[in-house]
Formats: structure tokens, sequence, C-alpha cells
């Protein structure tokens, strides 16, 4: 079960927000969720002491973001062993929670198979929950890592390309640590710049339709006390013509062999205009985002999503009314069409960063190098 | 004072949607205005039947638009004329209304001044009041001809441009009847593109951050059984990616001596999405929106508004909640840039159509010369 934990926002955490935490009180071990639907209105702690608890909260989008919901998969199957549930089971309704989250079923089957390896080696059930919650522990670790080398790359690259320092940077939905393990991918670049003295300024794009610069980047940035102004998508266009971007730093959903990266609707036409006004275009993304399978932007599938996140508007405290639970603001029966995301070409693409290190220009030949040392690190 | 008269949709008027008619049922003479602040959610009409219920529907925003303002004006003139009020206190108040609209003042003015010379010249008040109702009604009529002459040079440049036929237009903002005497300024185009059957869509940006675009311009395109989808600003970039806009259209706010067009923000993002996608970028606008006293781009003003548009979201629905009278979605405290207006220089604009022709290529001879036509046929 789930018992809620109302923050006042006097916990000032320089470093960020946990978007998740293992905590070990007397009564017994427990995972602590940051709620995300309740953003920025409320901060509300979930916190899980059964691996339903945690079903739960995955299925309901109180915890999301790809990295993120790897680590939870993972710390609830240690759940599941240490409080004594049957954890076969437990990985299984787990990792079905979000079926088309990737990252969820390597988490979840990570822990699970350390579980299995310590119980058939050992016959411990007590051993085989420490070996997978130590699992589960590395997971959040390696990429709390990635993160941390990802922002040193990026502020490392941003430094070169800006030599006059004082960045001015244009970053596009949610990348921060409500995502990740760490501190996020593009977000944290921007973070260890601020951490540096050398952001002058973050610009929040809103991210429409479902706001997550607004609700959640804006409320990353608040929270690390960093100089941040917020911005309707449409309005990037004046910033740019009026001089007032030096770059734009994006993440991405899946970046393709020959570099195209398909990341939330609006980065395109960031890139666009990056472009015509002569600013370096940045994305930052773990190794793990490059799918050597995905030969081209053409071949990735962009998925539709529902027309009513357009035609109504949702916040955290809207009261329910129309079709998708938000408020309409179209004539009913209105069309919308509703990509989840785009796709940025990567002629358009100034550098991929990454945790193994910085791809520029961005060609296929020097991507699979880069996945390759990758893999020679991982394996070693 | 106004009556409210709730539609239920059911009258279909296949040409459009009157936000302004003068009526004279057996009562006497009104001012019947579509409450625009209702739109899209209900169709009210508010009943004007005396000048100080439209200084209260014009200080609202039920009536709004800078032509429909000027249209508004002189027909509140008329009003005070023919139910006997005092004349020249009514214009006063009703010039005051909105300080900033340039078309009300002079609108109220031009009525004011056939009823001021009507009254000198026969001492009679009700010949007074029937030249102010002439005056309002003429300013009416040549509004409804300029949008007319407009959309008959727009569909003609349109067929043009893209010989293949069955366009397909992407429009920002709201150009339509809700702001003009007639059929609008873009919109209008676009419309007369579907009567005469070669509109294959009109894909209409929502317009962040007050969307005029799904509230108001969705509404337009259903009242008129046009083709349209609606899309979130930043879906235009896949939009054009996809190969899916032939040619966009918009409206504009200023236009300086040099051909930069002032409009919505997020009209010079799509100009350069344009430019990059070898897509025709048409502004459609009357002769009077050229400003010969404004040299060039950078000597636009641009009106920056309140940053609670943007950290609040508002729809006809929504209780009052955030200092803005919407429901907030980013951290209290946040800072946002929300410039009301951005400026497209001239060469990324492919034409500029006005009631008297079309400029193309756009240079500030073409434009003076188009000018000084309009002033000979307006003076001849």
């Amino acid at each position: 079960m789930a018992d809620q934990d109302a923050r006042n926002g006097e916990d000032k955490r320089p470093t960020g927000i946990p978007a998740l935490r293992w905590e070990e009180p007397p009564e017994g071990p427990v995972l602590v969720l940051l709620d995300q639907t309740r953003l920025p209105a409320e901060e509300v702690e979930l916190v899980c002491t059964d691996p339903a608890a945690l079903v739960e909260a995955i299925r309901s989008l109180a915890v999301r973001g790809a990295p993120l919901l790897g680590i939870a998969g993972g710390y609830g199957v240690a759940l599941a062993a240490v409080r004594g549930f049957e954890v076969e089971e437990a990985a299984a309704a787990l990792a079905g929670a979000r079926p088309t989250a990737v990252n969820l079923a390597v988490g979840v089957r990570r822990a699970q198979a350390a579980h299995r390896e310590a119980l058939a080696r050992t016959g411990d059930t007590r051993q085989a929950a420490r070996a997978a919650l130590a699992a589960a522990r590395a997971l959040h670790r390696e990429d709390t890592e990635a993160s941390a080398r990802m922002a040193a790359h990026g502020l490392a690259l941003l430094d070169e390309l800006l030599p006059a320092g004082g960045h001015r940077v244009l970053t596009h939905c949610n990348t921060g640590s409500l995502v990740s393990g760490g501190e996020g991918t593009a977000f944290a670049v921007a973070l260890a710049a601020h951490r540096s003295g050398r952001l002058r300024r973050l610009w929040v794009d809103e991210t429409r339709p479902l706001l997550q610069g607004a609700r959640l980047t804006a409320y990353e940035a608040a929270r690390n006390d960093m100089a941040y102004t917020l911005l309707t998508d449409n309005a990037a266009g004046s910033l740019f013509a009026a001089g007032e971007v030096d770059a734009v730093l994006i993440g991405a959903d899946r970046i393709a062999a020959d570099g195209s990266v398909a990341n939330k609707v609006g980065s395109y036409p960031l890139a666009v205009l990056a472009r015509y006004h002569h600013v370096p275009f940045v994305v930052v993304a773990p190794v793990t985002t490059v799918d050597p399978d995905t030969p081209d932007g053409a071949s990735i599938e962009v998925e539709q999503r529902p027309g009513y996140e357009v035609t109504e508007v949702t916040a955290p405290q809207v009261p329910v009314a129309g079709a998708g639970g938000g408020i309409p603001v179209a004539p009913l029966g209105t069309q919308a069409y509703n990509p989840a995301f785009d796709v940025t070409p990567p002629e358009l693409v100034t550098a991929i960063v990454t945790e193994e290190g910085v791809v520029s220009p961005v060609t296929t030949e020097a991507l699979a190098s880069l996945c390759a040392r990758s893999r020679q690190v991982t394996i070693s």
C-alpha cells in the first residue's frame, strides 16, 4: 500500500528532487516516489510498501520517464523479495504495468535475474533478496553516473561552442531528474552550466500539448534556483530573432543509425530555427537511445496521440469534464493532428552528447563507432 | 441594456457567422453581437439597446478585432442617435472603451461627423440619426467589400502558385468573420477556396497562449463545413516535413514600409519553416494595415503581454483561480516571456494580398506604389 506525505516545499534540496528513492525505516524497506501527476501544484510522495502499489503508481503515471521506469522496476523486484512477496509473480506484474516502456521490462529482468541466480546458488531467500536489491542499486547508480558524464561532456561542448560564456540555453519538454535516476540528459547539462556559474538563462518551452516544460521543467529549474523563463513554444522564434538563444539542448526518445533524432514534437521546428539563426542544436541522450536497427529517420514510427490532448486543456487542478478528462477549448467534434514526436534529420543536429562522448558532426560512421566503443566498455 | 439569447447551433448559416448586425424590430433598433467570450462553448448573442451596453460589450471583449470594433463604434453612435441618447456623450464613451484600438475611434468619429453635419445642415435629429446610421452602414459595407476583394485576389494567387489545386492551407490565429465586417482576411481566402471546391484541408494552429485558433478559427471552419484539422503550434513542423502544407496564409497587425509583417506570435517560425520547405508564405491584410510611418521591422514595437497568459490556462468554462483568471500550470512565481506579436522580414514573405491587389515580391517600392494607388481610389 502507498501512504501519502504532502511536502510544503520547505525542503530545499540544492542538487535536485529525487523522483524515486529506496529507504529502510525500522518498519521495513520502502520505495518512495514523487507523485508526478500532482506537479507542480503539490509535492506529494507515494510510499510503496508492496509491489502492487508500485504497479499502480506506474500505471497512473505517478512515476514516468523511460530510464526512471527501469530503475523503479528493478527496485520493485527487490521490494517483493525483501518483503517476502512471490518474486516471479511480482516481476511479471511490474514488467507488464506499461507494456510499451521497454526500459521497465529491462530493469525488472535485471533484478529478477540477479535474484534467481543468487537463489539457485545459495538457496537462501535473504541472500537472493540482497542480490535483487544490489542489482537495482547498480542500475540506479549506472544511470546516475551516465547523467553526470553526459552533463560533463555537454558542458565541455557548450564551453567550446560558446567561448564567451554566459550561456542562454533553450530547452524543450522535460529531461531532468524526473525522468532519470540521475539529473537527466539535456537538463543535466544546463544544470551543470548553472552550477559552474556559466548559465545566464534557461529558456523553457512550455511544450504543448501536455505542458511538460511548464509543469515539470519549470519545477525542476525553480527547485535548483536556476535563472529560467517560460515561453509558449511558438514564441521561441522571437527569441532567436532577437539573438537571445546561444544553444538549443534537447533529449531524444530514439536516435536512428544515421543520426536522425526522434524527440518530443516541437523539436524539429527548433532545429530549423536554430539552423536559420546559426545557433548550435545539441541532442543529449544515453548511448542506449541509439537504435542500430532503425536505419534512418523515415524508418522511425511516430506515435499519434489522441486528439483530446489538443482539443481539451488539462492541468493538475482542472476538474474532469471532457472525453480526455480536461476542459474543451475547441468546438465539439474537432479533429486534431497530434503526433507525440517529430524527427530531426542529422544535418540539422550540431552534436549528439552521450555518456561515452560527443559525436559531431553527426554521421552514421561516427555514431556506429561510439556505440561499438560503448559495448566494449560494457563487456570489459 | 443587453439581453442574452442562447442559440443551439441549429441555425446553419452557410456564409459565416455575423459577429455583429443592426436590426430594427418593432420595439426599436438594436445592435446584436455574438458574444466572443463564450465561444466555442456557447453561441450567445448580446442585444444592445443603448450605447452603455455596447461600451460594456467592447470592454469585456464580447466584440473584438480591429476592423469589427470600428464598425461597432459607428453603429454605437447611430444607436445613440436613433434611440434619443445624447450623441456626443455616447461617442466619447464608445471611443474611449478601448483606448488602444485605433479603428474603434475612427469608426466612432466617422458616424459622429456624419451626425454633426446633418444636424447642422437640417436641424432635424431624425435626419441626423439617419445620417449616422448611413455612415456606419457604409463603413460596414466597405469592410465587407474589402474582405471579398482580398478573398478573390488571394484565391487567384493560390491558384497561380499551386496550379495542381486541392490546396492544403495552414493558418494561424483568427482572421475570419469574427474580426471583420466581412469574412476576414487570410480566413476569407481559405473560405473562398473551400467554396470553389479547391480547399483540401485547412490546418488550424491552436495559437497559444490565448488559443484563438482552437477557440475561434476552428469554430468558424466548423460553421462553414470546411475540412479542417487542429494542431498544437509546434506540430506544424511535422506537417511541413511530411509535405502536407501547400501554403501558409496569415493576417497582419501592422506592415512596415519595407514589407516587414507584425502578426500574432508564432507567425515568424512558420515563415522560417515555410522557407526551409519551399512553401509559399502569404500575408492577407487590408491596405490600411500598411503603415508608411514605420520604416522597417526593427521599428515595430512589439507588445509584451502579462506572463499569466502562459503560466495559467484559461478556457470559456474554466473557473477563475489564478491571478490571470485561469488555472496555474507552472510553479508559482514562474516568469514568462510573452510577446503578443512577432515580426517576419519581407524576404520570407512570398506575397502580401490586399483589397487593391497583390504585392509580390515584397519590396518597399511595390508596397508604396500599391498604397498610392489605394489613396487615389479613395480620393476619386
